[in-house]
């Protein structure tokens, strides 16, 4: 094992589920690992569940603690990590699970995000149309959203294809550990069971720029995104519902292929059989994006479902797949195609 | 206590719905209580938690078993209800919690039941336009299906006061007990928990042409409906998020003017405060139903969310909200507007 | 209805709960709600499942605020409630939902909690020997904890007929609710959903001195009482397996015998029929205690397992119950015999 | 990879997570998959989250079908794999995830099984002195039952060190799955979620003998076991809270001596830090098993709690450990030490 990676952030889940990931990983070897205020801690009191790792101790994040690695991961509040990239090598990969290097347009940035546009960097999403070609050799990487990640996955096959009129209504249902380890009121275990709630409505979602700009680059034009993020009652997945009216004339089979052509060399990206149906917990702890298209041809419209897991394909699991198409290694090095379930 | 009420389908989940409802109701006797291959079981075994109830033994469902009460509720499979129905006399208040009276249009009736259609029956739905009326005194109640009407409630006022356009998209997410009691293997615990999963999608689930109904009816011309139902992990709740595309010129300050309107005076509609949104634990149990609404400009469209209880506000609350109107007594008798949470 | 009750606390998980009881309860009306720092706040933005209590707003907690009621509910900090409780007069009936007042023996309270005893009031569990004599006109009630209500429904008829030896081992599965709100990481709904863990092991979580207490006077003797806690995923509900070695000769019968004997007249305690064993669903939202007991013939045991939601029968509801009695009212006014389920 | 494995019972719980390990195992190549009623399905159709193996479609399970493998695993009902593995030769390695040759005792297997014992096989739980010996080489392998595993794991040391006399409480909180795939209604997700149960309380479990007899191993004498299983609504994991009497004289320190010395070189065996307490989330989807010991010296009692995923540790995890050692591999291949969580 050549490769040695630093991870800032180790506390939060993104962060946990690098580590996740790296433990199986057999050619990236876990460096240091540092917190903001948890620095000084055993990760074994605030991951339990890695155990062989239980009793490194973690380093203040910084740029010092953070060198001499070939990799480092950045699981860090918004903002953070381009403070922190900033003081990084250019010859060292650098992987940004956090926001800040995603978006192209410094206006949307700023209307979103309520500060200085840091820049952009390749985005983290090999399945989209050239994303491969940017990842091989980068030195940088924008991990995507969760939300986005679902959300291209199971549409830029429409965009692409020409199936649909720019115009795309996307509700998604989302577990918990996507809103992170902070302490708030309606993440508390009683509040969170037995409920479905919404929150972001009205387009405010963070995520919705980002869907809207890999939408458009696939459709080649301006897409309209409506997108409703609601939380129900499961620690991983996203379940992303999408729709958009057909353009004339395509049909049922017409979708079906377009998805077919699309996905059929993907690796992580799995068209369900006909008649199947996703649901989380296929994917749980995996980066399978799992997909299913439908024409309801009384209201005109193309429904596509994906599911994913936030934490695993939507955070950890798409940067570690980056990671190796950066590294030149196996893009599937290290990352599971099967969920754990039941 | 003048009113009796009986009861076909004790076993199922919206009959234990209906007898908890009853046990709290100061007007209504419980009287025979009925099922299918359940018939002679001790009630205490098949619903343990309607402990008052634990000793009675069912009967046989039948018209005869149902005869000599004032109410006869059935909560029965789809084509049952029309059989039953058609054998109980015109003097007795028949409320059926089934689908078979709630479409007008044979064709579609058939097009999703694949049955003949039976006829239609005043929709128990009071806070539609002109509903009460309908309701008062009537012999028949077709309660509406939990879909519909959280559907309904979300969006008539949209419709009604002309915000949108007659086309909207619906992603709801329902608990499982929507499913009812039936031992498929996509509803066992070790399924669910931890996953979200869709079902019916591309307009083919059975409640599409009621929403469609329901709102062409308030719109004043055909509404397109676009309907995805999707299974979350919790027992009871539905979270609908409702979507169309703003008429010209129509403002938030509007749109929320619209809903303050139709439900400033609703016992079981509360608009939430601005800056809340709906949350299904909040009204778990309850005859309830939680609406919000937002403007989405950059998206040009209303988004409108709803939560209920399907058991409750969903069936046997609205049956017997409706059942208390054809009664003539205190509409909210027996009713509770308050959730069981956290 | 001459009788008004105020309630400090209001915002919390126990608050609410009584709130959500005193609204269905026809013979008490609500009066002034007050808070430690969320004071000033609507309640609905708190606790926004109570929605008829939406636009109330919380005063300071203080003896001035909670003064000119018939009642005064507590549902404070432990400590505080005592501290609030000496500025009230002898003339309202204060019902303590906190610890502060349940035990007897000062030494075990300073072990346990810390601090001064402050006394001890007439313990709020009417199913006891001799304990509605006690309640009967009270003007001051100490709610039992929600492991002690459960702990001694279960075992108190088994040491009061001296089936077993005095050394029994508890161990009791509880929801999420009551460790409350309080913003801690073990208890975020990503934590918790899909997760069973043990907390409070060795004897040390606070309720064992009161369940040590409860036994040994039902049985005449000292108790020994080994007493686990585990936290499981659902928001309510306890499920306690209690054990203890049988007495020689003591058959299955004379233990069944001895809990219909005790349970046969009780309104809220429900020993289930043979065969069927309690789940906390069953009792959701409802003020009753579901029991069965058996007799392990190899181990020489008995065993016996109680169920009942820890914030109804095991805290706001056991409080009505006991405050009815206390007023002089019919037990079992605003207080439900039937579980939310499924 | 030299060695091939078949599986009998590809459609159940079992069956999907032996099929989900070896996906991951290094050395191991999934043959034949077989099922009953479910012969002649794709396997996508019955175990959606086995991505790579969805087109595989399901042989009928017999000796031929099997036949042709160096591994063969049995994840049937109890008493099929004593007829199937009957028929397969002494040259392969028969690994049965079932009851049917766990027990020592004739009488106790018929006691409890109520059918013809069909013999003893190597008990399949290496972390038991003198275990390793007799699973090398080994042809046939009985793995043990879930419950037993997370017991004998975490009892004993205990006894093995003599900290504790001679009978012991355990009461179990198990996820949903280890009920299996079978149709019955208390396991449908709307019965179990938000609910905690108890079954099979008395000591009549089938698993009650076998923690006997491995307890009464590890004394030297025999224990009395009082076993009291729950279901808590989670799919995967079970938390086993232990307790026996202390010897006279019985030191905290020396109980975790004891404990420290018997895990210390364990792979899969994790002594948690002082101060921590195991969660089933921790080991999700992992082979791991969580303990943690403390004294209760009021109570006079050992308390000790251990945690494993049912699936995992306790079957299919157990089963490829135990396999990696008959066959000479290293006995942590393929097998993860971390939980995916939260």
């Amino acid at each position: 094992m050549g490769v040695t990676a630093a991870l800032a952030g180790a506390s939060g889940y993104a962060g946990g589920e690098i580590l996740r990931l790296l433990l199986a990983h057999p050619e990236i070897e876990i460096g240091t690992l540092t917190a903001g205020s948890n620095a000084g801690q055993r990760l074994g009191a605030l991951q339990p569940h890695l155990v062989p790792l239980a009793d490194r101790v973690l380093a203040e994040t910084s740029a010092e603690t953070l060198a001499g690695h070939d990799v480092v991961f950045l699981a860090l509040p918004h903002g953070k990590s381009a403070e922190i990239a900033a003081q990084l090598g250019d010859d060292v990969l650098v992987v940004d699970c956090g926001a800040d290097f995603r978006l192209h347009d410094a206006d949307e940035w700023e209307h979103f995000y309520g500060s200085p546009h840091a820049g952009t960097w390749p985005y983290g999403l090999p399945e989209l149309p050239g994303a491969r070609e940017l990842l091989k050799d980068t030195k940088r990487i924008a991990v995507p959203g969760c939300y986005p990640t679902v959300s291209l996955l199971s549409c830029v096959p429409a965009f692409g294809a020409g199936l649909v009129e720019p115009d795309v209504v996307i509700v998604a249902a989302s577990g918990t550990s996507g809103a992170g380890k902070a302490l708030k009121p309606h993440l508390l275990g009683s509040e969170v069971m037995g409920s479905a709630s919404a929150y972001g409505v009205g387009g405010v979602h963070r995520h919705t720029p980002e869907i809207r700009q890999g939408l458009s680059a696939a459709a080649g034009e301006t897409v309209t995104v409506s997108f409703t993020p609601t939380l129900v009652p499961m620690s991983r997945g996203i379940l992303a519902t999408c729709t958009a009216k057909l353009k004339p004339g395509v049909t049922a089979e017409q979708a079906r292929a377009a998805y077919e052509a699309a996905y059929a060399h993907e690796p992580f990206v799995h068209l369900m059989a006909e008649g199947q149906w996703p649901a989380t917990a296929m994917v749980y702890g995996a980066n399978t994006a799992l997909i299913q298209v439908a024409v309801d041809e009384r209201a005109g419209r193309l429904v596509v479902v994906g599911a994913i897991d936030n934490l695993a394909k939507g955070t950890a699991g798409g940067a570690l797949q980056s990671t190796n198409i950066a590294l030149g290694l196996a893009e599937d090095l290290g990352l599971s195609k099967t969920g754990v379930a039941p």
